[in-house]
């Protein structure tokens, strides 16, 4: 996507939507807010990997995060956010991943009660991770209709309140304090990459780089096999995938009414990569920087190695979305 | 082994060899001069594992060490205890793993040649790492026999000096700046556990807990499958393993005469564990702390997991040797 192209959209965006953005203030209290049930997670750079890049790559660990992923950030601001009277009635979400599990932590932390829908076919594993952390599962069918259907009920029978994992302004401004303690230690970031899936992580992000960077522009790290959110800034409107043949299996969702205007108005670039660019993304640093980390978080450095000239000699960023993986099942060959 | 026991060997045996040990002052000097070629590994800790052992466990993590593994300590040390004209000639070792890697960078760093003796049927990613590292590969048979006189040959042709991975002071000291960084974080430690293998870290780890703890007790983790330290310490000599049928390649080898005094005086306690109590340790570290590290690793952790009541209450340090694994061949179960 050309400059001229991304400020076209930026511009009638802009005055046709009046898009109201949360404001420096009120993401620093988030991050107050939160901090006390966070990790403050690591940086991380490897001088193999930077000459590998040909840049200054800072990792920014949220597989060191509590349950394994940013998702606690945002899972956790939302539920804060909550007025009493709607604590006490609890929470309900559903995900077969790691929303679930953030959510039966973020809650277990307030006393407040979590109720997840998982689909009956999730692994044994991923339901054992949820009860570990207090949640309460429901199982639906495992149909996107099923899980909604399931989690309104609970909604109705229990008055709680529904958590969306990343179209929902108190989960994006969680996320947005993992870019914020990213650019506290290195202000001077030129670019900050991000996976891209539901949108909630990169909205967030690209939030911190516009009120804590120095002109640090914010880019989305896509797979090809899921590359609904780079056709949706193309074409103006939210598109979806047909289908999702991707190994990052966190990035197969696509963006949300709230997220998307954010991501509209404040990444300029989306870059799309192929699995086998993710997979060896991924086997570097699982070899190189010896950190377990999702396929869906070796997108965003897959993105930097795959435009190396634009990244050439830049202070450059990477969220590591997160460390939760099958090891019995990894994508590595020979 | 009861105290009674560890006591009575340590008494004749201090003075029957009168073994001088390095002193405070030396090993501190040691730290200075390889403090500009290595890292200051991060220590972690994980509140779960923490919650699982009962104990308060800091994981000094020699994964994230330059070239993956705690050798980069003794190897450094070992080439700047060299004289210019030492220097000048080169190194050589014969090495199949990490003290080959070692070495190369080592002597990179110093401008020094190093002569590698790989076995033909290494592997050839690891002859690519030693290559990376600018170590001159000499390929022998795969026997000790051949290797052995593989070196010994460039020795005689290039002058050069022999490094022993485990069994020479100078790697013991270098290999004990890990337990002392880790006591500068963490000086109030009860115990460390470290694997034990050549003995070479082992007897680095207990010069370091003698000098810089406050009564901290070092213990090995030996794998059951090659438990030759164990029954060396029960036997009073150096015993060898008839098999070594286990999954922590590092730990096949055994002591040697430098440091099975130390061992036999500042070690008063091995703990050996099973295969399967070695990959659920691994399994565990790489689930929940996200970080890759090679089985001997794991064999330290399993050892604190072993014997609970021991550590109840404690504060431990495990130290992780290395992260230098085979992503396409990994130990894991369904």
């Amino acid at each position: 996507m050309n400059a001229g192209f991304t400020c076209r959209i930026n511009f009638s965006y802009f005055y046709r939507m009046k898009l109201v953005l949360p404001s420096k203030e009120e993401l620093l209290e988030v991050h107050r807010a939160i901090r006390p049930y966070i990790h403050q997670t690591p940086v991380l750079s490897s001088s193999l990997l930077n000459e590998l890049a040909n840049a200054e790559v800072f990792f920014k660990c949220e597989n060191f995060q509590r349950m394994g992923a940013f998702k606690m950030r945002g899972a956790q601001n939302a539920i804060l956010s909550l007025s009493e009277a709607e604590r006490h009635a609890g929470v309900v979400t559903h995900s077969s991943g790691n929303f679930g599990q953030a959510v039966a932590l973020a809650a277990r932390n307030l006393g407040v009660d979590a109720y997840i829908v998982m689909p009956s076919n999730a692994p044994a594993v991923k339901k054992a991770a949820v009860r570990q952390y207090g949640g309460r599962i429901t199982e639906s069918e495992p149909t996107l209709k099923a899980r909604e259907a399931a989690a309104e009920e609970i909604q109705r029978s229990k008055g709680a309140t529904f958590l969306h994992p990343s179209n929902q302004i108190e989960v994006i401004m969680g996320n947005a304090t993992a870019a914020m303690e990213l650019l506290e230690e290195r202000p001077d970031l030129d670019y900050i990459i991000s996976p891209i899936g539901g949108g909630g992580l990169i909205a967030g992000t690209a939030l911190a780089a516009h009120f804590f960077g120095a002109g640090c522009a914010v880019i989305g790290g896509e797979p090809l096999e899921a590359d609904d959110a780079w056709r949706s800034l193309r074409s103006g409107r939210i598109e979806s995938n047909e289908t999702t043949k991707t190994v990052a299996d966190g990035l197969r969702t696509q963006l949300g009414d709230v997220n998307f205007p954010i991501i509209q108005n404040l990444v300029p670039e989306i870059i799309r990569v192929s699995e086998s660019q993710i997979i060896s993304a991924l086997k570097l640093m699982w070899e190189r920087m010896k950190i377990v980390v999702e396929p869906s978080s070796a997108v965003a450095f897959a993105a930097l190695l795959s435009e190396k000239e634009k990244f050439a000699g830049k202070k450059t960023g990477v969220i590591l979305s997160g460390g939760n993986v099958d090891l019995t099942n990894l994508p590595f060959v020979g």
